[in-house]
């Protein structure tokens, strides 16, 4: 996310909001709010159990005002990029 | 990362064994391999301590053949990008 001139704090400050509540969601594994103020840039890597479980997150996110917020604090449409671990979080774990 | 054509496996292969390599490191907390074959995209996921035990990751790292490897199989030299965390690994750790 590149937030808009002056508003990197007001940003960053909703990102970690946000952070702590993906967190919460059943089947994330881990959650971390990054910050680049000399780049004027924040990012936040999400790890997950499964796409079923992100998926549902997404839905639930869908229907926060949150995003919406975060668009507007920011310069542009957040870049979004889904990658597979290669070591999955569990033995059990195939990758997706 | 961006692998050259018909390179992907081989890079992938190599960054999973840099990244366990990474783990053994004083002062990494976590490394991750993520790989986005459909996009031609591999990434590297690193948390540190400090900026110091990460410098010195460096410097040993610039010693080993594997980053030559690296930019022979990729299209282009690597993106890097560093943050701080905004809730830091630990409690004592103040942001860098």
């Amino acid at each position: 996310m590149q937030p808009r001139p002056g508003k990197f704090e007001e940003l960053a400050s909703l990102v970690k909001q946000m952070v702590e509540e993906v967190r919460k969601h059943a089947g994330c594994l881990q959650a971390e709010a990054m910050l680049a103020p000399d780049r004027n840039e924040i990012a936040v890597f999400q790890r997950w159990e499964n796409t079923e479980a992100f998926s549902e997150y997404l839905i639930w996110r869908s229907k926060q005002d949150h995003l919406d917020r975060v668009y507007y604090l920011s310069v542009s449409e957040p870049d979004f990029s889904s990658f597979t671990l290669i070591t999955p979080p569990k033995a059990s774990q195939p990758g997706y």
